[in-house]
């Protein structure tokens, strides 16, 4: 299976409590950004994918929907910009320091198509491929950034780094199951779509544990 | 600058700290795993590179150690190999469950190096492409693995990840600063090495915080 680099977070976990339903089954997983996953998809180089946003112009695939992954603002705790009145409007957040993700993450698109629709152009401080590296950036004062509220899964949202909240966020995305259109899917790989999409709501009770406010977005 | 995957979990402090101390330079910072990091000192893409394992037979460098990277055996909270009397013993780990980092990965070569001198075959159970992958299956349950403690460094050691008391654990291994052999470094990263070698002690006092343990190996 092939899964954009940010929905590394979910996909162990899904793996793990399939794996538990239907012992023996072996699994791989590589962990590229989009624009390698959309090269994997040509190349027909796994049974399934998990992306963020669905490729329409470049392959043809089919794609079900099946958890939130929203994408916040993460900004070092006590950040000055956490004294400001909530929601703290888009263009405080266009002057700060901002950490970019590289070019081909999805996860970069979809806040720069925001920023682009107001009009607003970000500050970029530093671009870092990984979610991890501008996790660790943000913790240590260098920009703020927006990530996956599934990035901070394991740490929670007490640790270094705190969800700011913004004007016009969270931008509300989707993970996706993709498989290239017409391809027969095995029955592992059947099996499994059918079991994430089963998973739906305790995704969503997981992020909402993780992010008490998102309840008011959803 | 070019790092290899774990490093990021140490580069971005490093640029912060440099940055505030020289304010006005700008980076940028690329994360890859081992085999693409060598394509791009090759290719001489970036004024340096951080890596866990000075390439030798590939291209020709001058490498200078600057910081601890210990690995360490890391198991789900509570797993039955905690229960065992410590430390554990080596066979003990090959033959749990395992989950492995991708060929081109350091961290592997590292382990896998281990294992076979003492003529242990591990039991892979998957093989995932990046160290938050690992991380968070180990976390599912989905089996053991061996990571850096670098890459604890946000959630710390009582979450769901916790360092297992393994024989012949952890590994010592030094990051390194890296460059291709003869190539001047600009300014900048004359003094961006120079700074970084001086926190060596300040790096190994925040591992030895992360996991008290690690003061009686070094």
């Amino acid at each position: 299976m092939g899964v954009v680099t940010t929905a590394k977070y979910i996909a162990p976990e899904l793996l793990a409590a399939f794996g538990e339903q239907f012992p023996g089954i072996e699994f791989s997983m590589t962990v590229s950004n989009r624009g390698d996953i959309i090269r994997r998809i040509q190349d027909s180089e796994d049974d399934l994918y998990i992306m963020g946003q669905v490729p329409t112009d470049e392959v043809e695939v089919e794609a079900t929907p099946f958890a939130w992954n929203p994408l916040t603002v993460m900004v070092q705790r006590g950040h000055p910009l956490t004294l400001l009145k909530k929601p703290v409007p888009l263009h405080a957040i266009a002057e700060t320091s901002f950490l970019i993700r590289e070019a081909g993450s999805g996860t970069r698109n979809a806040y720069l198509r925001l920023f682009s629709e107001k009009g607003l152009k970000l500050n970029v401080a530093m671009e870092l491929s990984s979610n991890e590296a501008i996790k660790h950036a943000v913790a240590s004062g260098l920009g703020i950034s927006i990530l996956s509220i599934h990035s901070l899964a394991l740490e929670g949202t007490k640790g270094p780094v705190e969800i700011l909240e913004v004007e016009d966020f969270p931008i509300l995305r989707k993970w996706y199951l993709v498989h290239p259109r017409g391809k027969i899917l095995s029955l592992t790989a059947q099996k499994f779509m059918e079991f994430t999409i089963s998973q739906e709501q305790f995704i969503t009770d997981r992020l909402v544990n993780l992010w008490p406010d998102l309840a008011n977005y959803l």
